[in-house]
């Protein structure tokens, strides 16, 4: 089934603590659609400048990507995020924003996205997202992601957004600051109380939690001593979870565990090189090779 | 097969945001040897003063702990903790130690002890836990744990140790300050090439990680909703971890996964109340249940 995904595109400049890339391919729409793209075919939303290489949107349609979403704006330059990771390569800090054309980003699908069954809304103003969720009624699974600065200061809009998707997916800082409880468990089903069935928590290095009603678990991350560069991961995680769910076409809680396992390993393998230049080289054999290990590692 | 623990014996002031109890027991050879005694017969050996309360001498002893091994020292007084809990209810601050007793503690090992299969060096100075080694020349497995203080002011002595233990437990930020790694996979191989056959890195809320010659893997934490007192939690870890090994007496892979999985487990319960008040109520029945549970969770 295809899968609908609105977000950011976006040119990052990346220092770790040994190297440093400039001006690459990244975004929130970016790295989920071509994480999904193992498991289906993926239609993004998203808006550039007239900077913007078209050897990109040559990758991403390579991958069975749709682009006649992605909208060139004459005159205007794309996205552009600037950060710095700490030796722990967990923590970073934003160096530089230019938000660009994505501040003035307002979706317009294009008539043959509107009747996708999965549609997910990368991280941005909920009141964007509601736009979206106005224009694909007819969505049977809608997913969305938020952060911190929208928790902040567009909490209403995010409130309404809750009690329209079915799914949140959302960081372990986010969690306990939408909440305002400590304990993951807790936060979990608080958030999942505000609306949507089923929650989300990503926790980078330790993996994720998931909660429905009738559900709670937590799968760990895949062990990996290569962490090159974590930007995308999150993104990389709810691509791979969502790609699956579109794959298989089935609510079965068993298919929901699968696509976290999915998403968990997608994103061990975005994070061993910049920007994408990991996941150009991991096929989707890669893919299920590592699920076989870590199911044998959650076996005993 | 009896299982010979060597530690602290405390008497524990704890305060969380909601609650606090002022001189329960704890310290860590008390909360290895509760997690411990589901699985097998355990040898305490450590350390009171003439303030300890005979109660807690008979609690130990009711759960088939032989207390031969606790010292008694006239007109001495117990080791006290004093410690209070951010609201996070991982990070903590040290409000006030008292060693007393322990400040001395010089390790006598009765007879009867000297030929124990299975081996825990609790917590503590690493030329302590040599001196025990000493005494016990024919372990089949012994296995320590130690703390940032030891790594920081003991460090030769510490790598003695570790030359001659099959196994080190240690948490995350002390694997860090152990090897100057902040990627946990790569510093727990380097501890094991420090010397142990195995060590087992603790993360906490986040599950343990397991590294070995042959094998890397993470078990994340059993979620829970109910965290009154982490207290003691790394120490039921290690507690029901070494009880599983002695009480299956073997050593193969299987083994050591099951044992790492009913650590976490014992310690997911240890946490849902203060010192010991949660483990008086469960039982080995509560523990296989748990166990199907956490197995169930890990399947897909």
């Amino acid at each position: 089934m295809p899968l609908l995904v609105v977000g950011s595109v976006a040119l990052d400049s990346i220092e770790t603590p040994s190297e440093k890339r400039e001006n690459i391919l990244g975004g929130s729409a970016v790295h989920f659609s071509y994480a999904a793209s193992y498991f289906a075919p993926v239609r993004l939303v998203g808006v550039v400048g007239e900077d913007w290489p078209q050897e990109h949107t040559q990758l991403l349609q390579s991958r069975n990507i749709d682009t006649a979403g992605l909208q060139i704006v004459e005159g205007g330059q794309t996205f552009t995020w600037r950060g710095r990771y700490l030796p722990n390569m967990n923590d970073r800090e934003t160096l530089d924003v230019q938000l660009n054309v994505f501040g003035e980003f307002d979706p317009v699908l294009p008539e043959q996205y509107k009747h996708c069954k999965y549609v997910f809304l990368a991280n941005g103003s909920p009141r964007v997202q509601l736009n979206v969720l106005d224009q694909v009624g007819g969505a049977h699974l809608s997913v969305a992601d938020t952060m911190d600065l929208w928790i902040k200061t567009e909490r209403d809009a995010l409130n309404e957004l809750l009690k329209r998707v079915d799914g949140l997916v959302l960081n372990d800082s986010e969690a306990k600051l939408l909440t305002g409880d400590e304990n993951l468990v807790r936060a979990g089903h608080q958030v999942r109380e505000m609306g949507p069935k089923f929650v989300v928590i990503k926790k980078g290095e330790h993996g994720a939690m998931f909660f429905s009603q009738f559900e709670t678990y937590v799968l760990p991350a895949y062990p990996t001593d290569r962490v090159f560069d974590p930007t995308g991961a999150g993104d990389s995680f709810a691509g791979g979870m969502m790609g699956y769910m579109a794959e298989k076409d089935d609510f079965e809680p068993k298919t929901l565990k699968e696509a976290m396992a999915y998403g968990i390993l997608v994103a061990s393998f975005q994070v061993e090189d910049f920007g994408l230049d990991r996941m150009k080289q991991v096929t989707r054999e890669d893919l299920d090779q590592r699920m076989e290990e870590y199911k044998q590692m959650l076996t005993f």
